[in-house]
């Protein structure tokens, strides 16, 4: 538990590093699947004076708090949503980083027109549906955590490991919780550059074919970038 | 007072370092309440140079110096008009921050299209009419008050913590300075990320619902974000 | 000299700390009146190892180098130009920032749409003529300030410090090499602010009343901004 | 081949501090022409953690690993098909750099409409084809070079510095690896200007003999910018 700790701290130091996040805003989690518990950060805890014992640990099935004095984010049973959703995943990241909020502001996926966004995320960036008034009156963040396991049926987390909740901003994930802030940092990168490419070009678009071949540079048996490990 | 000069003189340097001032642009006041005094910062000085001291205590009725060598900020009356007006507030900030000020030079509303937004300004951010010829000549600054009290007839203060006065730039509130250049940036920040949301999507909108139910997650009576204070 | 070189020199390195060059890109000036003798950076040298020494001493007739071993800066005769014509303005700029540059490529105004502009550009900041073949062919850099000057017949130099060459970038200027520096400054600011209004808003434009308002506030007689001198 | 290791280490290090480049994106190449040598940055690695000896020289025509432990990039066979194709060039380098690699995106040349432009690219900085599925499943990154050297038929590389690759991002050479970075920095600051220009005025464009006279300021043997040698 310690050392997951240790890493969850560390994930969210890095969120201010990358220039993610400001004030208290955005969290990431991590989860050790054997034990089925969850570390989050608090709920509204300054990044300058939070140290790693501050990160809270709850039950992944009941989200109640095993470990930790403090509040945990109020994002999380959103968090438990999707690590119960994608077996695979071992950390999770929401920010409101600038570009890619402005997406789920404007309901729209962000689509896939380039190589850095393929060498990631497989697909477009996909963007939830409008919640629901029922969603919204009732358990509002684990609904938030079903539109977001909604959207991706027929879809693969795996492959695509972030998404937009519409008109609140990004959500992503990935083995560790040092890759799922890795992804939120290439999610707004592409967010950024697709949002200038569309106004120069409203109608570009990218072949399938090079969509594959940059994801399979990176991932899979055939992967062939960086270093044998 | 010397605490309140204090606490006016960091939350000024405050605003220099989330990037929202340049040069002596920009300016914080806070209001002892039971003693009708406004502290402010004076008019022109460097923020490198600048020290507590240097702040100016004026009343807040007559707008006469009651503490303090140097001459108060420009924008003193404008501050003390929202003061008179608005009961609650403590702390008042202008700035020229980039998005914020070039939503006010479109003359344009910022809307609420965003829980980013919804969690700290129940409702759109609103721009006032444009000013007078009568009222440019006359106590301009003052009339600058009056038109922010005027825009907000009908609306609630407390609940959206500031404005941007139509070919200007914003003035935000909050119950303390700090908490007034805390809502400084929110607003900048949420300018900028509407601003790419409507050039990506013009018709975009969101479900008031969404909005009530994000601000009361952080204010009044059934709030649960942050920790227990 | 000395002073006027340290001074120029400082202006030079303000430049980039202000952001508004990278590599050797633009370059400041500074005029002795008296004697008739223009400092202005040495061309194509590094910020890091210039020294105030480096600062090149020009005729402010002939632009023949008085004192100094480097080349002046190839923009030179620009500068002189401005001088010759511009008998108040005691320090010119020249930067590629980024904004004012992307409306210089446009060959557009930067329009007067908000009180930051007006507290410091009287009027529209004004675009110059397309050159000429012949101008293009001819003495370039002298050219270059020919059209400047023409663009400003019956316009007020010492009201509005600052000119955009059109498909080139913009140039500044001020009683002195910090003052002209500050304005470059202003107007990158301005020119972002007024892209992202116009980006919102098409049509908006402000009372010219606010702007003589504003600029009054600051400049001549009955100017109220900052501290008694 | 010690000093080109480290002056290729350099040049990656440079990438880091203009701010092209996050993460172990792109890379810099530079080629010793009389061994028919290149030295390139190791595939994936950090730039923190990078040392002049983990850069990988490589055959200019096979390929073949000659010096190195590591992995060398995986866009090697791109830079070894420019050097190839071009020459007179020293350096080449890659990166994903915002702005840049958002018109890449697009599809679309970054128009000459400026002097920044023209002092350092004679061209409209081209775009290339579309990939076909052979090229994509081939050797796709010889393949890349060769729809670069392609879209250079009948331009000339030496004056015209770089290129964009279709949906993927600029490539930037040079005499030196310092100076193919000096480019792709000027090239993404000559995308942003050119973003911003076209918003404001789709119809810009630039006359061109100012093209030329810019060029062939800093260029050639009638240049005249800098200091002589």
């Amino acid at each position: 538990m310690k050392t997951l700790k240790e890493k969850v701290f560390q994930a969210n130091l890095e969120l201010v590093r990358q220039g993610l996040v400001i004030y208290t805003w955005g969290n990431v989690s991590g989860i050790d699947r054997e034990k089925g518990i969850v570390v989050i950060k608090p709920s509204g805890v300054d990044y300058d004076s939070m140290t790693p014992d501050d990160m809270v640990a709850v039950d992944l099935l009941t989200g109640e708090v095993v470990d930790g004095t403090l509040n945990p984010s109020s994002d999380t049973p959103t968090h438990l949503a999707l690590y119960r959703a994608f077996p695979n995943i071992g950390g999770v990241v929401h920010t409101h980083s600038t570009y890619a909020t402005a997406w789920a502001q404007a309901g729209m996926d962000i689509p896939n027109i380039g190589t850095t966004h393929s060498d990631y995320f497989h697909m477009d960036i996909p963007c939830t549906e409008t919640m629901t008034s029922e969603q919204i009156k009732g358990e509002y963040e684990l609904e938030t955590g079903n539109v977001i396991v909604k959207r991706f049926e027929g879809l693969e987390p795996d492959h695509t490991p972030g998404v937009l909740v519409r008109n609140h901003g990004p959500f992503t994930w990935g083995k560790t919780p040092a890759e799922a802030v890795y992804n939120a940092k290439v999610m707004e990168q592409c967010a950024h550059m697709a949002f200038v490419s569309l106004l120069l070009n409203p109608q570009t678009s990218m072949n399938p074919e090079l969509v594959v071949k940059h994801y399979l540079r990176k991932h899979g048996a055939g992967a062939y970038y960086g270093q044998k490990k």
